[in-house]
């Protein structure tokens, strides 16, 4: 019944196990255990690609560190105005960066396209601007849509031009994988991304995400910089589990196809109610709807979770590895009854 | 037989089973949980005190993230020269408070005094020199000793008679608590503690800390500095979960009395041969051995492992909550056997 | 003959004359001197108010100085999109904050509002977002217009509501009173400014800016701040000589009034242009005025010295307090010329 | 008769001269100017090399900007324990780095060594370390003494073999070559230095620096550093032409051999007086003397200006391009009267 985020769910079972397991006797602690080893060559194999991979326990660690080996302390990183990095994270990017700047960017959909972007990346060499340094896009993005391989190629292809980096915050990677339907690497390396936030915890982990870097060079400053930001766990081992189990038998994968199948379940649902709106395609695992504030209030009164986004009559629901399929139909039943029960034809 | 590091555990059978029992539905994120609320309460008796309590999951993110809440960027904060937070975090100190300085004393056993401290507390007023902010020591000290509580006092009537603020490293903050037989409070605000990182993983727990603050004020900047560093875990009510495990039914104080009679033992044992030299008294879990060249290569080829300590043939052992009583005597046997056999009398 | 702008100037023959006066003997250093001494009384009487003052070399040091002792540094400070701190400065408001973020508005000729802004003062207790801690607007602004004591009064309601601080970047502050007639007091704290940089290089000073603070309390860090910086100079009193000189027979608002005079007869001369159409009202010392590109090269190839402002042919003019009124009579010649040399009736 | 420090001093004649010459009509700002563009050209001649030349206001700038090109955020550097970016900066290297280490070392007479340095020099490739980045040292030194090529290339054959860069501190350049009466080329490139703040301000200039890097490689992210740092100024022509006037007709040599010969003179007159003890061979312009606690009263009685030096009985006398004869003689006679007039032998 909460649909307020995919955070306020557990973990999967299969990760709880996987801690459990990795829980005998001595370990090399900071990552020189055995389970750390191996998470390398499983990546490897999952996105075919030689992969440095740098374990962590948050979102905003992942990406902010990240984006500290991508830009000068002087740089400037575009991103969406809706990007996570630009609107939730406390400043996070600045502190970790030394100081870049976030230029953020309007776009359809949570999307960022060449054409928003080119005319904005300017200044290079001048001393007076910051410089052009990285792009940074979400997938699934914060509108709950996803980039295709071709869009991240588009935006690659202008990264390249002007030798930005471009860093994909993967917090939901695994839905947009899943919606697609296509290989990792269609979404990464082979379409120009350099550095992946690959995220697990909104999908069924406990605490675990990790830092994919497809080029090992660019990676070269971060055990230090995650070491200084405290992000390097003694007891590393856990997280790796952790990251093993969800790459385990398509774990990863078979949550958010669950998750994905009730987000485009809620979605038909309510678009096919009058009175109700979605303001986004559903793509993954998020719906943003439109509805009177006299629905979003019973809603509510009848112990939904979920957020108002902005001033708007526009909620956000998410769904997640767990949400069940009952959930979804008594939050169809109770939006059609709230909106006057008739069906849109 | 692992003697490197109280790091190379895993954590109490208590602390998986409290993290499986966390697993149930969804919580709210962030902290905005149950467990994280009712953590505050039970540490305010624990430590007999209004406490704010903030859990990270490392030693390095309590410790700085406390620091940047004590002083200003300009400052300077006073700690031994073998402080973990000198030597072993790779510049966070700097990095979290924004380019403050630790300026290092030396100091017997691993510990401060004011005779060591008082004259290298200078320049408050002059724009030339940092400003004296705060005093870190460490409980138990990098040396495996304690402070007392006087002495404790004595190091805060200094910092109070300078506008100081006096920040405890609690790495092993149960071993000493457990070593002295002293109530937390003696050791924290009693004496005039402002800030303390408790520490849980190394006697424990599985990747869990917290910073207590027993003036509110101090932190209020504390949950900002938390969140932009990326040390707020969404699903916080994990690392909620060991610390109110590790609090509950004294499993804190029996791991660490476990660790540190292991470590008395070690140390008696080694004193009774010759040609062994305890460097530090044995007050806590770790046991600093001077040794001949050929016994430390004896004992690493029978499997032992632990860390040799700079240049001179001394080693570090420590101890942990699951030390085997066997495997400490079958140190002393080999060691024994390594020097010659004979027991000093 | 050179537009471009009101810093390719070199600096009054009083400015260069104090200087030298100030060259006798020693004098104590870092700002030990009479002359630094005697500034704070001076500028006391200027403003009608107690004021800390703090002249460093340049006004990048003086807004981000002034910045960093305003906002946390997980605050948020707003500013207007076209805002030299924004888009000029390479990142030095983050750097000197320890990464506060600016966050951009736009506005009608350079110009915040307070429903401008309302809407954008977010987050405030959250720690997800960045907390909001000043509003800096800019006066003249980069448009070239000014804002009326009423108009930052408003303002000043608004940042007080949200416990804000408001800060003006004064770089053109003495084309602004000059501008308006009205007393300095009354752009500044009479209107509820906290804090002012107050320009002096591009109106006649070889390297002089002054930080006012009209509550000493908000300075508190400044002196560290500005040391740690390298903005102390250690012959300090050649800046403040130049302060000195500047505000000495009013020479300060003298320069101005000149700008102001040239810039008013060029945007007259202007408006009367056919094909010339000035983009804001010209209040102080710059003109932005939209020409055709022909009439842009024809102007450029005579030998005039200005910058094209974006991708449209639009052009900046800026006076200053040697701006020759035969270059503006020139100008607005050959402007006539190659639009036609007809005037608008 | 104030000898506390060279920067008590004003301008010689010449520098204010070349402020006043460098006032005539427009010039481009930033550094585009002419008088900038052949500063570059004239410092590869005094140097006999390539050389990347960035003029600044102040040492402190001069040294944090050269740091932080030649340090990553969780770099350390070395220097010696009274190093100037040690004691006297208020942190600025540690923010103008992004959080470095400064590594402080003893050494006799203000100087380090290949001995005292190497077992300090640990840690690379360890996360849990600062990364070694750069040695620091300081030309003349902080006790007055001199570095000789040989010793400074002894220091560079040790950076070399871990990869460090060497930066040299030259706020007294000028004193050092003086005194050596070698090529400048001599203490610098040839002996391994990689940058160096060349320093202008303690020997005449108004306010003037400049940072020297002989491999232009490392100086590539200066102008940005130095843009967002606030020391960029707009009219820099008037920096260049301080320096250019420093360098025109042996300026810069002319003023550091009369301050040596003055610090001489002192130097020799107070070691012949009973109960004087020179601390540290006079190399330069400062001279460290031993004096009874009365002396020094009488000598500040009679008007003398100095610093004393720590808490024994120590002052520090340094002179300067305008020391007056008449002033060391007035000293020595008031030094000998106060110690009782007796000349030893």
């Amino acid at each position: 019944m909460n649909f307020a985020s995919d955070n306020v769910t557990g973990a999967s079972p299969e990760i709880i196990a996987a801690i459990a397991a990795a829980n005998h006797g001595p370990a090399m602690p900071y990552g020189a255990d055995e389970i750390t080893r191996r998470l390398e060559q499983r990546f490897a194999e999952v996105f075919e690609h030689e992969v440095a991979v740098f374990p962590v326990a948050t979102g905003t660690a992942a990406n902010t560190l990240a984006l500290a080996c991508l830009t000068p302390v002087y740089g400037a990183v575009y991103c969406h105005e809706e990007a996570h990095i630009a609107t939730d994270e406390c400043g996070a990017p600045e502190f970790f960066t030394g100081g870049a700047k976030l230029v953020t960017c309007p776009g359809e959909h949570g999307k960022l396209t060449p054409e928003i972007l080119a005319p904005r990346i300017v200044g290079a060499g001048v001393v007076h601007n910051v410089q052009p340094a990285a792009i940074s896009i979400t997938q699934e993005t914060e509108a709950g849509t996803v980039y295709r391989p071709a869009e991240i190629a588009a935006l690659s292809a202008l990264a390249r031009q002007h030798a930005l980096a471009l860093h994909m915050d993967g917090a939901r990677f695994a839905n947009a994988v899943a919606g697609l339907g296509c290989a990792p690497a269609d979404l990464t390396w082979r379409a120009g991304v350099d550095a992946l936030s690959f995220g697990a915890t909104k999908n069924g982990a406990l605490a675990a995400e990790a830092v994919l870097f497809f080029d090992p060079k660019r990676a070269e400053s971060f055990g230090y910089r995650r070491k200084r930001a405290g992000h390097l766990l003694s007891k590393q081992r856990f997280v790796a589990a952790q990251l093993e189990a969800y790459l385990t038998d398509d774990l990863w994968l078979r949550n958010a196809r669950h998750a994905n199948a009730m987000a485009a379940r809620l979605g038909s649902g309510l678009a096919a109610l009058p009175g109700a709106r979605l303001l986004h395609p559903v793509e993954g695992n998020e719906v943003f709807v439109e509805f009177g504030d006299r629905a979003i209030e019973r809603l509510a009164a009848a112990g939904f979770g979920f957020y108002r986004w902005g001033e708007a009559p526009i909620i956000r629901l998410v769904t997640a590895f767990d949400t069940a399929s009952e959930a979804v139909e008594s939050f169809l039943r109770v939006a059609g009854e709230a909106l006057g029960g008739v069906t849109k034809r």
